[in-house]
């Protein structure tokens, strides 16, 4: 019952911020959606047909949907006079201004941070990129799946015997988003002391770096020769069980960090043959013998279903999780029990799944939820704000 | 030349704030970094032996000492009722305490959040755990390789063909990790306003969750069913070219997310008869004949080595990248020039690749860097502060 004692909660911890929000698709929209949702007014300034994800033909309206709840629309067109002047306008009574277009772009339009500073030295600019605002590959077309293959994370991920494989998931794209917000949020909270703002910068390689700290290890105690694809696999071959083995219907993970966790694996499964083998008593001895120990849990595992064999696992406190698709993920009673996500009939796009932000601050209200709004809804009110 | 502009840095942004922190391995260490080299003060409380990371076998010391630079280590036994009472007292003066024990231990331990604020009402107080403080799931063992299968990441990587599989890098943690982070801060600019810290909380499962917007997109397009996995191919099948293709020593990533991109795509590689050919001028048609187009374009590719390969890429602006080696990562002349990374000899670990806080602030100092220090250095001198 985290909220019972603090029963009166507090209002969202970023009321009273004003986010300009020049940013497209996914790392610049995540950021702001999280300060949406903490009580920032965001205005999303889109151009003349809306934000790229708006149009994108390829997905559904989910993706605009889940990440521009809670933000205004205003549609200005950055290649006129008009369009320009109208945004250093608003930046003059923002807190924060976020964009991630290619570096130099920001600059061109008259609108960089030298401008943007000398007319509102409170002003926090924040901006991301694939590869920064400087250093030698500061140009390169950068996207999530670009980044990917640039910062090593998919030439270790798939099967030896395989070729790489990308990450499904969108990650380096959302681990920069997230780090944009972390930015921005430490400039507002310095601002408190110095009273100014500042220019705040997130490089999309360098906010994926770190998920590699695991591999790096591997990588330094190899010598520094190289590391390959070990599938499901630990990245070092160094701690066995741990695998992704098929089930009946589908696959479940395993991972055994500790002899206690293989011995409830075996009663789990049942299994004493595994469990009392001498040879398999540490972890030493189970990586001697992974491939044998793998095949025999996949034997078994195979007799199963994903729920039966999750269960069982759970009932030992075995680490372990079925391989869920999207579909259960989206249906997850966990998941809608805790808020983090619900159905909602969205004005324009219908029945959909939205996501709260993972950020819980149990002293504070979130903003009131408001679905995403039609392109340029807003662009009235505001340019009159302002006039 | 971003810092010209601001030719006086000032203090680090979190200089003055106090951390206790009670984490281990990544997701709670990062948050933490991350404010160390911001100028917090992390006293690390580690229990006999040291923490998790820095007794683990399967890696070399690099993890340890990339996440714990500019922290204090202090060992103290929280099995014991003295233990237990140091933490209390020092959460008296700290601003922050951050932990990511299981859900419930550290109510157990009878330092919970109640029991905290009732101390220090300015106290926020950080948890993260794999499933969150509440919900069915909440004492589900939760690590990584878990969190990726549950939160449907695992199940859409990999070829159709082909079983799923994990990411290689450690991404739900890494992007747990910066969440903490990013909810402490933003409850330290809230306790600007109301004087008053708060327990803030994060699930890794729902910070995993916003990096498959994208292909939650395809699923809601598809009507709902399943979302399969499809290799290095764009997750909805619905762009062209877009793919990793094998060059004569390597892959490279290349997407083309518009009909620009494929003209220079095929000037680059000198493949006029693919850029002259009137049925793929338009995505849609690419898309109708992507086998034919892969195969095409992975020939030609395989003629060139990765570098060659890029650099005409490059000059022709198209969205690509090598597929790196962790070798090539760590050695990277742009993250070297950026100060991203750096060579440092370490006073315990030897000749190391040093990673800097991703978050780039250009109005203020960082912390001056201190690598990680050997267990229990601080213990001495922090015990005698709040004697």
């Amino acid at each position: 019952m985290p909220d019972a004692s603090q029963a009166t909660k507090r209002p969202p911890p970023l009321a009273g911020v004003r986010v300009i929000d020049l940013t497209q698709v996914y790392n610049g929209p995540y950021a702001t959606f999280m300060m949406a949702r903490n009580g920032a007014e965001v205005i999303k300034i889109e151009p003349p047909g809306g934000e790229h994800l708006r149009r994108r033909a390829s997905g559904s309206d989910l993706p605009f949907a889940m990440l521009n709840g809670n933000k205004r629309s205003v549609v200005l067109d950055l290649k006129t006079p008009e369009g320009v002047a109208t945004v250093l306008k608003l930046a003059d009574s923002a807190d924060v201004l976020v964009e991630n277009f290619t570096p130099g772009v920001m600059a061109r339009l008259g609108l960089g941070w030298d401008v943007l500073r000398e007319r509102n030295p409170r002003l926090i600019y924040a901006c991301s990129s694939g590869y920064g605002i400087d250093g030698p590959y500061r140009d390169y077309p950068a996207m999530d799946l670009s980044v990917q293959a640039m910062s090593g994370i998919l030439g270790i991920t798939g099967f030896a015997d395989q070729p790489p494989v990308k990450t499904g998931a969108t990650l380096c794209d959302f681990l920069a988003g997230t780090h944009v917000y972390a930015a921005v949020v430490t400039a507002l909270f310095e601002r408190t002391r110095s009273g100014l703002g500042q220019m705040v910068e997130i490089a999309m390689l360098e906010a994926a770096y770190f998920s590699l700290t695991s591999n790096l290890g591997t990588l330094f105690r190899a010598g520094g020769g190289e590391v390959g694809r070990t599938g499901n696999r630990h990245g070092g071959l160094s701690i066995c069980p741990y695998n992704v083995y098929p089930a009946k219907d589908g696959f479940v993970a395993i991972l055994c960090s500790n002899d206690k966790h293989f011995a409830s694996l075996t009663k789990a499964l049942d299994m004493p043959e595994l469990g009392n083998d001498p040879r398999y008593g540490t972890n030493k001895g189970r990586v001697a013998a992974m491939e044998a120990i793998d095949a025999c849990i996949g034997a078994r595992m195979s007799t199963l279903t994903k729920a039966e064999a999750f269960a069982r696992l759970m009932r030992h406190h075995v680490p372990s999780a079925p391989v869920r698709t999207l579909r259960e993920v989206v249906d997850d009673p966990h998941l809608h029990a805790r808020g983090a996500l619900r159905w909602i009939d969205h004005p324009q796009h219908g029945r959909l799944v939205i996501a709260e932000s993972p950020l819980r601050l149990h002293g504070c209200e979130r903003a009131d939820d408001a679905p995403s709004v039609p392109l340029g809804q807003d662009t009235e009110a505001v340019l009159r704000s302002i006039a």
